[in-house]
């Protein structure tokens, strides 16, 4: 993985205000300037400005995603990436369905927990915390599961950064005529996500993730047919994606109060989203974010849990040193003393961190970043950054 | 209702910027500049520096509402103030509990909507579009229905604008032994709701209403055994209070992404009102700011639907005239015009519109609001504002 892979993207990237630390993390990140500024504006949530604002959102994501005719909708819903995908297993599995849960990492767990909650039945396959689930045990566990009805796969599994086999996966899938349910919370809008390559029937997304907007909502695409015969499947008012549906449809409105200036902000780094190039532009920056990111920290002596072909341009994830001066609080705080905020590991066995690629930063961040990684091990007197054995 | 009842306050306010309407709504509603600028910068949901933000917010509208001890925990919850209400409802009444909701208006059905989610009994008491429940009929049902284990209650019923007698029903509730939940979403921080005179058991409110902060969540304040005694109840994962208030304490956290800018924002809203002199200055701000609405709109000879001792100081309903010249849509652009947004009316019977109190206008705003109401009607050809018999 070099540097010269990719070219170099250079956005116009705004520095955070003085003495404020980059997010490095998966979201909520370093967002533009101009995005934020958009939200110095009050909005009547009912007024036909605002509404026009919320239409064109919905198409801009149907065209991030390659629907370019109605067979699919854009549904947003208020609050967390997590409520939207718990609104999208409500609406996609039918009450009497059976998921297959493919799980390698917190978000595929986080599922199985809706799943539990919703009182719906599936069988779940576990890969641990850095393994991808194989095209191939997908397609035994189907044909040894004749009743399963979806198939659920968190497209980048942001707690480890891997980026799985989306695509393999959803031509097994379909082979089976099962439907396919995908967590891109963390990769949409960087990484190609189009119904021509990738036949979903539901994907799910947030504010605050790739697109660079303010966290106060989500949004699932989901083909209209699934959307339209879901009626009586949702457990929650608040999270009846297709009340939300029918609602914004009817009127142009949002069913309940939306998150107005996040709503604004979300179309301001829609247009810079569109203006970087899209998803290949943002797919671009992020990955020679990781490429630098990933081969300063090797020459720095740390190593990534995954190999190369699984890392996403999402998030990397560090082993930590085993040295005994390594302490991640005190690294962090070091960290954030030089204007800079990591990510604690979420793997269930080894000590790790992670540093996100995501938000406005450029390689330029990435080696000030590496500067300062430097200094903070330097002063917490860590000279070999070997993880345990 | 002189203007003299109340002295006059005259906070610091901050005009929209230049052609920008006033949102004379129930919310999202006109905020002041220094609460949507606290929105420049991008916080770590991670970081102790937010934490600390999450906490104190926590700590102040427990003080709103009259808490010292740990009798009650606050729970903030990510999405609109529905999913607050969906969540509390969902925690505070036991699976076999049957619920008696007090109904005048839309936010009364909806919690009769949630329940049938839920799939939790209840009984309603209905008075319609702008009667008031009264104490003595509550203490007949509660007799006559002892299963009924929670009262549901909505403070300001804000389809009609109606400030319910929350005192007086809630002696009789706690007469009787029942749970009292209290919808204060568009009341609190505006209307005394503490519990030392209102023994609450449940009561929620969100961001964006009389604390006049930014959209992205609401919040419940929850007798906190009876939050300890809930586990099990809920019905979704997102919308679990229990488990979103045990991960807060332990880790100071949100569960899951929190709406960052809408929390900082709302830090700095919480700042004004104590400088504006807590719930007592709000109260008296918005009542003078009723008053003059009131007594304008009567002067230009538009009727109100409630009797005077019914208004809230939060939002006034008044009769479309019957004029054949008045149509709702053309009233509205007219005032759009004018940069002021108004609300459509929200009775199932009689035409309507609402008009706004809360947000940062005071009097001055109204009587430019009143000057541009004119002004329209005589563009209109509109010379009698008299409602249809
Ligand atoms: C893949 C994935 N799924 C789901 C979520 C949950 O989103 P939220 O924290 O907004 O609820 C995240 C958040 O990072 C994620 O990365
Ligand atoms: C009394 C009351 N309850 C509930 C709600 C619902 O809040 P939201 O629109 O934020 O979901 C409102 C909104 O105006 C309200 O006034």
């Amino acid at each position: 993985m070099s540097k010269a892979e990719f070219p170099i993207a250079r956005p116009a990237l705004n520095a955070p205000a003085l003495g404020e630390p980059y997010l490095l993390t998966p979201g909520p990140l370093t967002t533009s300037l101009a995005t934020k500024q958009a939200m110095l504006s009050d909005w009547g949530s009912w007024d036909a400005d605002f509404n026009r604002i919320t239409a064109e959102i919905r198409q801009g994501l149907l065209a991030m995603a390659g629907v370019h005719d109605d067979s699919y909708a854009c549904v947003p819903l208020q609050g967390s990436g997590t409520f939207a995908v718990e609104a999208a297993l409500a609406t996609a599995i039918a009450r009497d369905g059976k998921a297959l849960v493919l799980m390698n990492g917190a978000y595929g767990k986080r599922a199985t927990q809706i799943l539990d909650y919703l009182g719906r039945d599936y069988i779940a396959l576990d890969k641990g915390d850095y393994l991808p689930p194989q095209p191939e045990e997908v397609a035994e566990l189907l044909a040894a599961n004749p009743d399963v009805t979806d198939v659920f796969l968190v497209h980048c599994e942001t707690s480890s950064g891997i980026l799985n086999p989306l695509r393999e996966i959803a031509d097994v899938v379909k082979a089976h005529g099962k439907g396919l349910i995908v967590d891109a919370m963390s990769s949409f809008g960087a990484v190609p996500l189009t119904v021509d390559e990738i036949p979903f029937d539901v994907m799910v997304s947030s504010a605050n993730k790739c697109i660079e907007g303010i966290p106060g909502f989500g949004f699932v695409i989901i083909r209209r047919t699934l959307l339209e015969q879901s009626k009586g499947r949702a457990h929650s008012l608040s999270l009846d994606l297709l009340e939300q549906w029918q609602y914004m449809e009817r009127t142009g409105q949002w069913r309940f109060t939306p998150p107005t200036h996040s709503v604004v902000a979300f179309r301001k780094a829609l247009e810079q989203h569109v203006a970087e190039g899209g998803v290949t532009g943002r797919q671009m920056r992020y990955t020679n974010n990781r490429n630098v990111l990933v081969s300063g920290m090797r020459d720095l002596g740390f190593q990534t849990l995954l190999e190369d072909r699984w890392l996403s341009p999402i998030i990397t994830t560090f082993f930590s040193p085993a040295h005994p001066n390594f302490e991640f609080k005190r690294f962090y705080d070091e960290l954030k003393a030089r204007q800079f905020l990591i990510y604690p590991g979420k793997l269930t066995t080894a000590e790790s961190f992670r540093i996100g690629c995501i938000g406005q930063i450029d390689e330029r961040i990435v080696a000030q970043l590496l500067r300062a990684i430097a200094d903070a091990l330097a002063v917490m007197g860590v000279d070999t950054c070997q993880p345990a054995a």
